[in-house]
């Protein structure tokens, strides 16, 4: 039931302009070439609008990774079986998967959800349980959730959000897992753009060209069997997401509304922001897009966003990786902003 | 004088390729799909082969900054005027440039070395002299350096890998600072690719089209004036570049034979990686390039040397700024290499 003064409708909030022009200004007369830190300066800036503050600061950086199953994976479209989207999170919290190495490199406090797992989670305290359903349904027989599903999912994001905004965060990554899920990302940019499976759906974690070509049948059954319900973005997530994109959608709009700075991992969490776009307008001014994933369908999303990825370095794990591997660019230049000395200060020259 | 057993003419070590195997095989075994961290798979198994180890490291990062002025800037080439060379090593050494900034970030060492300044260099413990000349001379009417200037610069680098080798550095960046040096660098460019100015000469610090077509002219003047060098690397350098240039070519040539990988930042140290490429064969193993420099005829060069840029955001300052922005992608792929997890390790199924 579509209610639109529901939360995640609510607009993001807006920039705040004057940090915006006071971090330019102060661009302008740091010891360096007019524009020479390239899209260094840019980052410092936006940075600077959305913290309302001349020197931003990104140090104190927040990993939520949202795990669940989906319906879709008994369709064989993934490389991995099911089981390894509780046995990755189990390595997460191990800390041997590859997000829990760069999160310690970073200094990143790591939080893990569970959503839905087709197995059962083993007691940890350092995996959080939010158990939805083991799994979605499979999107290509009916809706994925249910409206109370998707309404729950969405609210696990925001109270992440909550907890992070409490502990200090300055920016927040959402990372994820689950085996079937860029079936259900490709689902929704597909839907989101309108777009031809063709062109957006991918090898995901690795398949050969006969079962991506399944992988695109089934993408295209679930199109035709919704895409009455396209016009509306809250019931395109409920018939096309995952429990954990959903919860990544949530979590988004909540920081978009908490002025707190978004850096949107790779493709899967890309349709979690185009998916929150789509409900929560203004909300793109509040990401940055880390890296470029290699599934071909990721451009088309960050395009229709206006973002352009910080780095291009043909990852495609998920688990919010590339985001962690953008973090050190978006620290460097709040550094630069805040540490560089002006002309004035050095006794340096000016261009002509 | 041409004499083929000079230090600089000895080919670089040979990588070694069973670390570079083993590397490889473990890449295989970690928990993720095959190939889904993309270049940072690549990037450890060529630092293992580098280092002679399967688990490479890049902690301790080594900055030399190579700084001296040009007789070119008295053609009115720059936006800044020439005493802007002498005043940023004194801002570098008070810690308020970008490098300054970078270099406490990422924890690394840096060493400031000047080579040539048409002013007087404030005496500095943490300034280096190795003065060759005030400046270069007008390469537009005779060769920059002279035989004997060329060998004391390219010796200037080789002394300051073998100090940067004592410490224990597992990753070298050279950086510069020379007002005029975006011409030399293009000059350098042009004649060691037998290209045209219109091509590779573009603004440096930023100039307008009409002192762009100027500075276009004198390389095309310089390169008419010494061509017949040409067939000769060691004399091409010395017709056109310049003290830093040349002793960063040096620097790199050290790091190639005594097994130190290099990190090569943008225009200026592109232009000396390629002449230490003519130089000594098989160095070109032993560099990654940082990022795409802003500048037109950089792609060229690293087109030329086999490099892909691991970064494109536009910068164009120099000091090794773009190289220190790469570090953590370095750093973060060896981590990776040596923390995550194998499949067996975590009891995670591998894919079919």
């Amino acid at each position: 039931m579509k209610r639109l003064d529901d939360w995640f409708y609510t607009p993001a909030a807006q920039v705040n302009l004057d940090a915006q022009q006071a971090a330019l200004a102060r661009q302008a007369q740091l010891t360096k070439p007019h524009g020479a830190l390239g899209r260094l300066e840019d980052l410092a800036i936006q940075l600077a609008g959305l913290q309302g503050t001349v020197t931003p600061s990104v140090k104190r950086v927040r990993i939520v990774i949202f795990a669940a199953d989906h319906g879709i994976a008994a369709d064989n479209v993934s490389a991995f079986p099911q089981e390894v989207t509780a046995q990755m999170v189990a390595n997460m919290a191990r800390g041997g998967a590859a997000i829990s190495v760069l999160a310690r490199a970073l200094g990143a406090g790591i939080e893990l959800i569970v959503l839905g797992s087709v197995v059962p989670i083993a007691s940890d305290p350092r995996i959080r349980s939010e158990i939805i359903a083991p799994s979605t349904a499979n999107f290509t027989q009916k809706a994925a959730m249910t409206d109370a599903q998707l309404r729950t999912a969405l609210a696990v994001g925001r109270a992440a959000v909550a907890r992070a905004r409490g502990g200090g965060t300055q920016l927040f990554i959402g990372g994820e897992m689950g085996i079937g899920n860029t079936t259900a990302a490709a689902a929704l940019a597909c839907a989101y753009l309108n777009a031809d499976p063709a062109q957006l759906v991918g090898p995901g974690t690795g398949i050969d060209s006969e079962r991506l070509a399944h992988k695109r049948q089934l993408v295209a059954q679930a199109l035709e069997l919704h895409h009455h319900q396209f016009k509306d973005p809250f019931a395109t997530l409920m018939c096309l997401g995952g429990f954990e994109i959903a919860a990544m959608t949530g979590a988004y709009i909540a920081c978009a509304h908490s002025r707190l700075a978004i850096l949107v991992d790779g493709f899967i969490s890309t349709a979690a922001a185009l998916a929150a776009q789509r409900l929560c307008p203004g909300i793109e001014h509040w990401m940055f897009a880390a890296h470029s994933s290699a599934e071909p369908g990721h451009r088309a999303m960050t395009d229709a966003l206006g973002l352009t990825p910080l780095l291009d370095l043909g990852m495609r794990l998920g688990e919010g990786s590339g985001a962690a591997l953008a973090v050190p660019i978006l620290r460097h230049a709040c550094l630069l902003q805040s540490e560089m000395a002006t002309f004035a200060e050095a006794g340096v020259a000016d261009g002509q």
